[in-house]
C-alpha cells in the first residue's frame, strides 16, 4: 500500500533556490485564517450541527468533479448511488460504492480532485495510506466512525479549519431560515448569506413566472411592473443583508453582455418577458438590462457584485432529465467582457462605490480582456481562477496572465466557490501555495524583493479577500 | 563542422532533480514498440518494398512543414523541385536541391521539424554532424548511398522503427489494393487503413457528385436517395474493416459543427446536395448532419471515430492553383465545440460504445471547451496535440492544460500524422519525453507518486492508444 | 529604506545552469546598439533639445500605463495634475502628485511598469533607493535636478542610451517640421518617422471629411475621386520617406479585416465615404480596402507595412469626454486573421517585395493563426509582442507560441513602441533578457547548440529588426 503523505513543499517550484523562498512565504500565510466569502456549502448544516452521514453522501455524492470523471470513463452514476427516474439500477449499498470509488480512483491522477480529497483524507481523517482498491473498507469504516463523533460535526470542523467567515448562497425567494437559525444559536462562527437572484432574473427559467408571484407575497409588493418588480428586488437584498449578512450579489448568467435601455424600452422589455411569449432575444436582453439594474442597487446599498458567466449548464439534457443540475455537466464557453460590458461601465464603471468581481472560464479572457479591464475601470475586481481552472495550473496561468496588466492589488484574493465542506481548507492551502510559489518565482527572476513579496503573498490570502467582500 | 549528437536528456526538464526523475521514468518507455493509429504514409511503400528514391524526395518533398518554412522565406518551391503549371523554372538537380535546403537549416531552429530531422539523420542514417552548407554533399551521398541498401527499404525500417501497428488514411473511394497486397505477401508488419469518406461527405468538393456516382457503381448499390447513400457508405466502412483492417474513421471538417435533423429534412437535404445548386449554408450542415451519422454507424459497427476540424485548407489561391494540396498552405482557425458537438452528443454522448476522439488546432479550447467535455461524455476522447502544435512546448501545453480537467485516461496517447515515414520514431520519441518530462514535474512538487508516475507513462505510452483506437 | 539594485541577473532563468547559459548570451547581446523602428517618442524634444520639464511631466502624464493602474485604484486623473473640462479640481502642485505616486508605488508590483521605472530610476537617474512614500522627495528633487543639466537633455540622452535609429510616427498630414529640423541641425542621431495615415482612412473619425480636404491643399491635389485620393496618399508617402527618412507605414486598425474590391466598388465606396452618411459598414469596409491600398503602394514604394490592429480604443466614454486619448482606456479584443487578411494576401501573400508586420493584442492567435500564417507567406512577418504583452511573462508567451510554427527568422526582433523616451533602454533590456531566458532552455534542454543560440541571440536583437525595417 501507497503511503499517503502531504508533502510540505508540495506545489512549490521545483528549482531548490526558489522553493526556498517560497517555503518562507508560505510559513507566513499558511496557518492564516479562511475567508471564504463565495460558496455553496448548505447552511443547514452549520444550523442544525447534526453529524454528517457517511462517506459517501458527505465526499461523493455534492461533489459533481468527481461525480463527472466516473461517469466520464463508463460508470453510470446509478452505480454510485444516485436516484433517477427511470434511469436503471440504483446502487445502494454504500460500501459497494465507495468500494467502486476507490477502485476507480487512479482517474483522478493529475487532478485537483486528487489533491483535494487527500488533504482532507489526510488532514481531516488521518489516514496514511492512499486510496485504492485495497483499503477502501478501511478507508469507508474509519471515515463513518469519525463522522459519527462530536469533534466532526459541523461547526466544530468550521471551527477546526480555522475559518474567519463563510459566504453561503441563497435564491432570491429562500426564507434564510438557517442563518436566523445560525445567528439565533449563539455560535460565533460568521456563517452569511449571498444574493443570487438568477431565479427571479432569468425570464429562460420554466418557473419564472411563478418566482415573480412569489416575490410579490414575499415581500406584500407587486411585480407586475417594473418599478414594483425592482422595489422587490431592493427588499429582498436588504433582507439578505439584514437576516443573512450578506455583502455581496451573485450572478450566474450565460454572457456577461449587460445593457442600459431608456426607461421606456425597460418597462416594455419587462412586460414582454412577465407575460411569457415575447420574442426570442428579450431574455438575454433581460439579462443584460438586469446585471446594469443590479449594478444600480449595489452603488446604493454597498453590496458587492460578482458576474460568474460563461457556463453552458446542464449540456447533457438526457443527464439533467433522468439526474438534475450540478451533475459535472455545465460546459464553459467562449466569453467576451469587452463590449459586452460597456453599457453598463459606461454608467458605473468609474464610480469607486460599485465593486463588481469577474470570473471567468474562459482563460484567454485573462491577459486579452480582464486584467486590462481591471487595470483601467476603478469599479472592477478580478475574481480569482474559477471552477475548473481552480488548480495548480490553473491558478499559476491566473497569475502569470493577469499581473503584468491589473496587478496584484485589482484582485479578490482566493474564493473556494465549493460544495465540498470537507475541501475547504484544501482549496484555500492550494492557493496560498501557488500564490507563494509564483510570489516566489518573481523574487528569485529578481522582479520583487523578499519582503515586498511577504507583504504581498500577507495581502492575497487575507487583507484583499476582506477588502474586495466588505468583510 | 557542429557536432550531431542527441543528447540522452533532451527535452526533459532542465531542473536537475526533476530532471533525474524524467530520466527514470523515460528508461521505462523509449523502448516500447510504436503504436501508430493515425497517419499518412504511404501503404504503397509497405505493399511494394522498393528502395526509397533518394534524400530530397524522401525527407522535403513530402514534408509540407519544411517546405512551407523554406517558402516564408522566399524560396520558390520550383528552386525546390516541384512542378507546377506556369509557375516558372523548375530545379531538376536534386544535389541543387538539397544544398539549398542545408544552406537554410539554420531556419528551422527552435521548430520540431529540425528536432524530427536530426533524430532521422542522427538514429536512421548514423550521421555525426549537424547539416550545413559545407556538409550538404556529404549529407546528400551518404543518405542516398544507404537508401539504395536492403536494410533501408520500407520493410526493414518498419522492423527497425519497432513498430506494433501503423494505420494509413485512404478515401471512401480507395480500392485497399497496397493494403491487400500487404496482407497476402504473409509479410507480419501490421499496415492498416483508416476510412476517410470526406470525398463522399463533403458537397464543397467539385467532385462531390462524380465521388457518389462511383460510390455506386463501386458497392453495387444507389446513392440517389439518402437511404441508398448511407447504405454504400456503411457497406465501404465494412469494406475497410475486412480487407484494410481498419478499426477507425477520420473526418476533417472545417467545423466542429453537427446536426440532427429529422428524416424528412435529412432527404431534403440530400437530395439538395446531391443535385448540387442548393442553399449556400447546405453545405456545412450536410457535414454537420453526416458526423451524427457516422456516429450512428460506429455505435452499430464499433469503428472509432475521429474528428479533425478547423484547418482553413488551401489558404493560398495561387498556391494551389500552381502545386497543388498539402504544400504548408493550410491555416488554423477558432473553432469551437460546445454547441457544436451538442446534437451528436444528445444522441450518442451517454453511450460507451461510440468513442469520438476530438482534435483542435485552437489551443484555446483545450482547458475551456475539450477537457471538460471529455472529462464528462462517455463517448468522449482527447487526442493528442495536433499538426502544429505535436511539439517540445505543444504537448507541455497540452497536458498542462487538459490533464487537471479531463485527467489522463480521457486521453488517447499519441498520434503522429505524418506522411514523412522517418519522423515516426522521432515524433514518438519526442511524445514520451514530453510526457515524462510532465510527469517529472508532479512527481517532483509531490503532486503524483513515483510509482503512479511510472504506471501513468506506460498507460500513455502504450496501453492507452491500443485501448482508444480499438488496436 | 529598501535598496534600489538591478540584480545582473534579473529576469533570466532560476535554474542555476540554465541562467548561467542565458548569461553568456546575454553578454553578447546586453550591450548592442538599440534599434528602435516603431515609437511614439516626440520628435520635437529631438528637434530642439530642450531639458525636459520635471518628474512629473516627463514620466507620469505621457504614461498611460501608469495612469491606468493608478486610475483603477480609485486615484482621480485630476489628483495626478491632469486638466480636465468640468472633471472636478486639478492638483499644481507637482511635488504633490509626486508624492501620491510614490505612496502607490507597490501597485505597480509585478507589472512591467515597475521594472521600466526601476530601469529608468537606476541607470538614468543613478537612484539607490527603491521608491516609496518616505523617498518621493528624494527622488523628485533629484530627477528634477539632473534634468536641468546638459547630460539629461533629450539628445545627450539619445547618445547616451546607445540608439542607432529611433522611429517617431505621425499622421499623414503632419509636415514634419522637426524631423526637418533635426535634420538641418547637423546633430547625427538617426531619428525618422513612420506614416500613419489612420486620420485620412478612418471614415469613423469625426475629422475624416476635413482631412481629405487638408490632404487636397498640402499636396495640391484632389481628393474627392478614389484615384485623386490615393495619388495624394502617395505623395505623402514620398514626402515621409524624403523629409522623415520614413521606411515604414503603421496601420492602427479596429479589426485586421481587408478587402480587394473590384475598381467599380472601390469607387462606389469612396463616394460614399467621403460624402458621409452611407451605410453602417461602410467605413470597416473602407479600412479594409485601404489595407490593400496601402500593401499595393508599399510592393511599389519599398516600405515596410505595420498592421496593429484589435484595440477598442477609448472604451471610457467619461474619460475621453474630460480628458482625451491615451489615458489608458483602449482595451483589447478578439482578433481573428486568417479569414481577415485573405483578401491582402490573395493579392500581394506571395510576394517578397511587400513586407507585413502584424502584431496583435490577443495571444490566442499567435500559435493558431499568426505563426502559421507568417510560417508559409512569403509577405508576412510577425511583430513583437505588443503592448500589454510588452513584459516578461508576455515575450515568453511569445517566443514559446510562435517559434516552433514561424521559426526565429520569420520574427522582426523588438519594438518599444513608447512614448516614455526614459524607458527605451529598459524595454530593450528586458527584451534582450527575456529572449537570451529562451534561447538558454533550449540549449539546457539540447534543442540548440550553445554557438546557434549566441547567433539567434545577435539576430534577434540586431539583423532582424534592422531587416525587417529595412534600416
Amino acid at each position: 500500500m501507497a503511503e499517503l503523505h502531504l508533502h510540505p513543499d508540495r506545489f512549490l517550484p521545483t528549482d531548490p533556490a526558489t522553493r526556498a523562498i517560497a517555503r518562507q512565504l508560505l510559513d507566513a500565510v499558511e496557518a492564516s485564517p479562511i475567508i471564504s466569502p463565495h460558496g455553496h456549502t448548505d447552511p443547514r448544516w452549520f444550523a442544525r450541527d447534526e453529524p454528517f452521514e457517511d462517506a459517501v453522501s458527505l465526499l461523493l455524492w455534492p461533489d459533481h468533479y468527481v461525480l463527472r470523471m466516473l461517469y466520464s470513463r463508463g460508470i453510470g452514476l446509478g452505480e454510485l448511488g444516485l436516484k433517477a427516474a427511470d434511469a436503471g439500477p440504483v446502487e445502494t449499498d454504500r460500501r459497494k460504492i465507495w468500494r467502486l470509488f476507490a477502485a476507480n480512483y487512479f482517474l483522478f491522477r493529475g487532478t485537483p480532485s486528487r489533491i483535494w480529497l487527500d488533504h482532507a483524507f489526510a488532514t481531516v481523517f488521518g489516514l496514511e495510506v492512499s486510496l485504492d482498491a485495497q483499503n477502501a473498507d478501511h478507508y469507508f469504516d474509519l471515515i463513518n466512525a469519525r463522522l459519527a463523533t462530536p469533534q466532526f460535526r459541523p461547526r466544530a470542523l468550521f471551527e477546526a479549519f480555522n475559518i474567519d467567515a463563510l459566504a453561503t448562497t441563497e435564491g432570491a425567494l429562500d426564507p434564510l431560515d438557517h442563518h436566523s437559525q445560525i445567528r439565533d444559536s449563539g455560535w460565533k462562527g460568521r456563517v452569511i448569506t449571498t444574493f443570487r437572484p438568477d431565479d427571479v432574473v432569468d425570464p429562460d427559467r420554466e418557473d419564472f413566472a411563478r418566482n415573480l408571484d412569489l416575490l410579490a407575497d414575499l415581500t406584500g409588493g407587486e411585480t407586475d411592473t417594473f418599478e414594483g418588480y425592482l422595489a422587490a428586488i431592493a427588499q429582498r437584498r436588504l433582507y439578505f443583508r439584514e437576516v443573512g449578512g450578506a455583502t455581496a450579489t451573485d450572478h450566474g448568467h450565460p454572457s456577461a453582455r449587460t445593457a442600459d435601455l431608456d426607461p421606456g424600452e425597460r418597462r416594455r422589455l419587462f412586460d414582454r418577458v412577465r407575460k411569457g411569449g415575447g420574442k426570442a432575444e428579450d431574455a438575454e436582453l433581460f439579462r443584460a438590462q438586469m446585471l446594469t439594474e443590479m449594478a444600480a442597487m449595489s452603488v446604493e446599498d454597498g453590496m458587492v457584485m460578482q458576474l460568474h458567466p460563461g457556463s453552458y449548464r446542464n449540456h447533457n439534457p438526457w443527464l439533467f432529465k433522468h439526474y438534475g443540475r450540478d451533475r459535472g455537466a455545465d460546459i464553459p464557453r467562449r466569453v467576451g467582457f469587452v463590449e459586452e460590458l460597456k453599457p453598463l461601465l459606461d454608467r458605473f464603471g468609474n464610480s469607486s462605490a460599485l465593486k463588481l468581481i469577474l470570473f471567468t472560464l474562459d482563460e484567454s479572457a485573462y491577459a486579452r480582456e480582464l486584467a486590462p479591464l481591471a487595470g483601467h475601470y476603478p469599479a472592477l475586481t478580478l475574481g480569482p481562477a474559477w471552477w475548473f481552472h481552480d488548480s495548480a495550473e490553473g491558478m499559476m496561468r491566473y497569475r502569470r496572465q493577469t499581473t503584468e496588466t491589473a496587478g496584484f492589488y485589482n484582485t479578490a484574493g482566493f474564493n473556494d466557490d465549493t460544495r465540498a465542506f470537507l475541501s475547504i481548507p484544501a482549496r484555500h492551502n492550494l492557493a496560498r501555495r501557488m500564490d507563494c510559489a509564483y510570489l516566489a518565482e518573481l523574487v528569485a527572476s529578481h522582479r520583487l524583493s523578499p519582503s515586498e513579496a511577504m507583504e504581498t503573498a500577507i495581502d492575497l490570502t487575507y487583507r484583499l479577500p476582506k477588502a474586495a467582500y466588505r468583510l
